[in-house]
């Protein structure tokens, strides 16, 4: 409630145009829906025109075939990540019209109502090894789902640099870069020297040993010499997907 | 060197209008030119219209004062990063233009042709208490050396989190925010569920014991509740600017 | 054995009140009792009043029914935490009066008689997301068992502020507040900050990647920038009730 | 501002008895009083009744005297805490009424209008070694200026069990009890088994080697066997003193 | 072969008792044997009088009992550690006289010509919970094996101080002194400052979350404020054992 | 292609020699050619003359097979590593001339033209234990596949130094030495200290605690007090193997 | 106090030749003595027949000048470790009889009374390099104060075995061995496989990189692959020949 | 000595052409003589034909002259690595013969009679940045002390990937190629997937906040994608040129 419309509110009290009870009723409001976020009624959920976010891992399957209905017979969209393949049985079972991505670990609803890309761009979704393609099909479903255009490049990690020097083109013309890679984690900091685009680099937990489950991908990124990489967490391939919606909807 | 200039150059040199010396010396200029990296020419450089930028820790005065010379000459703008007060004064005694900043450690020499800035948006900087002014204000000379306008929200941590609310507006109409804070790190992840723009988080070196100089700000970063959230390495104001200027240069 | 008990011994072995067997049997068994801690006789048992506490994790499932069996003859109370399902099964076959609660993996047998809530306040339990839910209601047995009321808050993650700010009446209540955070474990130093009552962190070990099991937000909750939060293991919810019950029992 | 206080200025504003433009300034002001943390202007600020307290380390001398000096003239305390013996010669030189703690590293300048202890109980500071001194001090300083009466039990630590177990009575009839330690952090575990009282653990970074600058011994705490232990952050005694005043208040 | 044997050989070689093939087989057979470790077949066999030692742990059940009809074949003993369950039963299948201790994963077969214990005293094995008791058992187990005579305190950690002090003959009389202890590890700081015996430290990797199987116990143990304590491998109760046993033969 | 083979294309050009449009491609068709690794069409991929690579772990069986039988169909050999039972059980159902190794979890199909090893002198892989067989054998099976000739020194522990002393001619006949060692890592030191050839250590996960998966053996073996051992990630046997047989085709 | 002196006291106090107020002062003073440690008032203090000792790191020169005064004057001995140069000035300047040693960084006085060495055997301590040399000089400085016969053998690391094989005899011989490892920390493993004599493992900070100042060498020696080596904290040379000297007085 | 020697020497003994204790004396000799290092008299000295190597960090500067004096009076050269200016000033003053090379913190005494170099090949040492190059400079002044030609390739980083492909031919060409890298260490990857030679990667200390001081690189490099890559421990220019040099001289 912006300082005019206080004052617009008491001008109303003091000539009698408004009860006391009603003004304190709209102050004691206010503060919720002055925030703008109202709306915001589930911890990952998101604004209007996005599909509900249902983070699977974790969630019994009867629990989560629960929430899945309850959100889909609204209609606006739904995607479910780190879903186990008892859950997705299960959401198939009842929401036949759930797009199940295996590799992805995704269920995707779409909204009763399907809307062309809004984002402006395309988002690239660029993999070191095709061990890392799980974490990048989540963020390619996730851009998706999010109203983006994407696009893939796959396998082209730095050990063999000439496949990523012969996909030049598809780099230079991306929105937005998306590069996910394991074991050393060296694909975003050569991918950031070639491109104007802004990178978001994510670590997966493909490796052994002194990998440490993706800390060491993890590192590399953090203390990449290419200036402006930014990072998500290891194997987070949906937040990737989100950060480089937002960029994508500037 | 797109596929059609070559075709070009190949032209001219069977009709004769190239000589063959001419052609050689343009081809072996190529394999950087046709790569469009030809002006990296520098681990940290950037593209025409940006300064070059050099990373001040570790570099001997003298080294600093030749190099800052030198590349000073050429007109195109300069920002040295994490300079030390000895470097700081020896630079300003040889370069009187230069605009050192004691807080972000930087020093920054316009091109000799000042253009307006190039970035659509406002980059917005939030720091959470005091401290972590250094960095953010790294970032800040940063993003304004590479064509962006900055504005400043400080001291908002999340234990008074009034203060943050009542600052909503900047935070709405922000087109990129970046996000400084040390100790818990914990105000990206509300700044995150709070704006829909592209969040940046910065983790800061701020705090003692269990911090273990920055880390625990870092985790808590790659860990946010708030999807889409990206982190850049502790301390790294710079790299955060440079990130957020190719948001804002999309 | 207190100063003036022992005066006391020693005048009636003087006056021969006391014969010195008796009174040497007296001083040997002293040792533990004027510590007050001769009912200690399990390493996380407690006092009188409270039920004796087994750690059910690791222990074999016949073990665990014969220690539950001869506990609770008693009748003073028991509670069993990390309990498996095999466990809880064979102990609900053998003790039906036990309360089972899947989530908390508890299990509870209330003293012979019963007796209201010894506690002064409200111990307020709150959680960030519902992936918190088994930690807090493991806390949330605990709290109950040791003779305290409990309320409970859950899903107000920081990722939607709106959430925490619109139940500020709860927190201003409250005589002690756990606040259970996985991921970022943001959550405690906005809680902190808005209370005046004392705040009990509790990282669970909900996340993934960079998360670390729960280390990422136990060194968030460490470092909080809200003055005077403190904190026990990941996912230790028993040990948040017991010093919660402590607290509300000063 | 509670409801019945905006429904107290409601009325006036409707009878006449106070202006628009006074009525809004209060409202103005209200958005965080309303919060319940309108006197919380500061980061690490604190309620009235309370000192404002500074974080010194890491500011300029300059900063911290400016600070300090308007803070002073209030009249409503301040403390100083992690201050550095350049910074307290020259606070001390500024505020001579200001009181300077070497060993504590801190400096308190009372309220003009002293006030009787406001906790209940007594806050009992218990440390290991002579070495874990300043942070006990630290503690000890700090919960005075929050309106405790403190006491202390200095060098206890359990290579030599008897010198605690010789002081019980003490530990029996604390309030609250901070345990301050660092090398093994043993020490509250065994003081966690003797009393009933809420027990504050604070490992310092007292050691060498593999006590890796404190955090074996903030591990240990965590890991305490006695149930019901809470941790701060390793030398975190200021921390420490302010849950100790949260519950020596509740 | 110490010198003097060199000496005797040499001498009976030029005084031609000893012929020159025969001279050359011992001597080529002495590298070893004049070293002192000519039995030392084994990476962690051990000398003669103490039976062989087989690791379990990753080995095939086949493997394992070819290996251990092997060495019982020649009588002298034989002792495996970190056996399962399936090895368990495959050895007592084979090898019927062989004494299988379920707790303490162990098997062990004594030499076919039995003798009383060689260590002078008697190692005393203290516990501080029983979750501790598999590592302590493989520790007595062990210790007997080795010709040691063992005595045992069990479930006596530092939250129920009274439970150890009360037990302090038995401790004062241990020729050495092994102390289990996960969690957090305190236990042998206070035997350690009770006795004048060698304590020898065994971490458990009993607990959960920040306990990281073990880690916060081991570093309790190494930075132990009692002089004097040494310490083993987390869950090491063989290595601990086997030092014991150095220290009671010295 | 080389600066004066541009300069003959072009002067084939400008006399007509050449098309334009064959010239177009050659230059074209250059950047990959030029850089010598056209061939190198998967991230682990090696040159002529060496076998395809595949990384068996977590790859779906079916792909597996896939991927084995297209390659195999080339004729060029084909080397599997980190393979599953399952996995090697399908791929020997499908390839019959695939040789199985188990304890290397490794398929091995050699190319249809043997052909004898081209490596100089030999390979010695050195092990510190039994345990540490399995990746001992990865690297012996991928040094021939690679072709190498490959000699074994087993269980040669630094606990039992006589046993790697009396095979010192082995030692140092080598051209290249593996040593590979878990739990303490020690070995390599020491043969590093005996030998001239380049050694290199491979730290495996044998171990348990402290060793922390390998962790400990790694630190060992980066900190080796005998100059020149170069290390590889922990459990890589194939990677060492690789390093030695670049060294021994130099 | 032992059960039998009760007795007596109580037989005395009935019998009327001992007051109760006499009683009450020698019962209430015996928890501390009857334990065994009256003497016990320093947390590293040890019983009667050793020196006092104090761990001057930390302490400021005035406090430590004055501890030392204090104790000095008792002619019960004095050992001072951790000592910087500039307290060892002033100690050596108030206490003439004081021996300070540079290396070890340690003073000792002895006591009045100087008696004959009261260990059973010769404590051996071994280095592995000349850089460790500080940490051995500690231990045999510490060993010596202890009233054990102590002898040294340096510089004899892994990386030149036969520098250590060369001395098997004075390693055969020795009643306990302390070894003395930086870097890779591999010593111990094979000075444990060498001999029967228990064997302390001393990591020291000596290295760099991935050292991580003793961390390496600390996890060596706890994985040594030669059983029954015990383990002290990094640097500590002092815990090391406190624990031998319990051995050599068992 | 090998087995036909002894046999000669026992035929001596036989026949009386040799005394006893002659033979003796030379049989207690062999052990040392007969493993071939009888030379190796410092833990790092090398074979003949290479010089003495001295560690000078940590060393005091009077010693470290003595050392190098006395083996500088030899002849056979000297190697001080990781110097302080303040002992290059001294060394420089005796020894004005000496190399002092102050970006390499090296010190280098040929011997008195120069060979030419015995390696077969050159070695290459690249570097990222202009940060790694006085880890850099330690190689290359180690590899040529050891007789090995050594060219350098500087500051081609991955971040500007034309300025390594640049360089290709010098890449190519090196018998065996040393990488220097610090922040992400990613260079090594891209440089093993371009050549066949053996590759020594070296992380740099080089970076800040998570490099935590070179481990980034570090883990890096172990997990580099590219086949055949070795490393050595962070910041070790010296080990990483003795590697070399050891494959150049197979």
């Amino acid at each position: 409630m912006r300082r005019e419309h206080v004052r617009d509110l008491l001008d109303q009290v003091a000539n009698g145009a408004l009860g006391i009870d009603e003004a304190l009723g709209r102050l004691s409001f206010e503060p919720a829906e002055s925030l703008g976020f109202a709306t915001i009624d589930h911890h990952r959920a998101l604004r209007q025109g996005f599909p509900e976010v249902v983070f699977g891992e974790g969630k019994a399957t009867g629990h989560l075939v629960d929430i899945a209905t309850r959100i889909g017979e609204r209609g606006e969209g739904l995607l479910v990540t780190r879903l186990s393949s008892d859950g997705a049985a299960a959401l198939a079972a009842r929401l036949p019209a759930l797009e199940i991505n295996e590799i992805a670990r995704t269920a995707y609803l779409a909204p009763a109502t399907r809307t062309p890309p809004t984002g402006r761009g395309t988002i690239l979704i660029v993999t070191a090894g095709t061990s890392d393609l799980p974490v990048a099909e989540e963020a390619a479903v996730t851009a998706v789902a999010f109203g983006n255009c994407v696009a893939r490049l796959v396998d082209v990690g730095v050990a063999g640099i000439h496949r990523l020097l012969a996909r030049r083109d598809e780099l230079m013309t991306a929105s937005v870069i998306i590069v996910v890679a394991g074991m050393d984690g060296a694909l975003p900091s050569v991918v950031g020297g070639l491109v104007r685009a802004p990178v978001i680099a994510v670590p997966t937990s493909v490796g052994y040993g002194a990998s440490f489950h993706g800390l060491a991908a993890l590192l590399t990124m953090l203390n990449s010499c290419a200036a402006g990489i930014t990072v998500v967490n290891i194997d987070n391939g949906f937040g990737a997907a989100v950060a480089a919606s937002r960029i994508n909807h500037v």
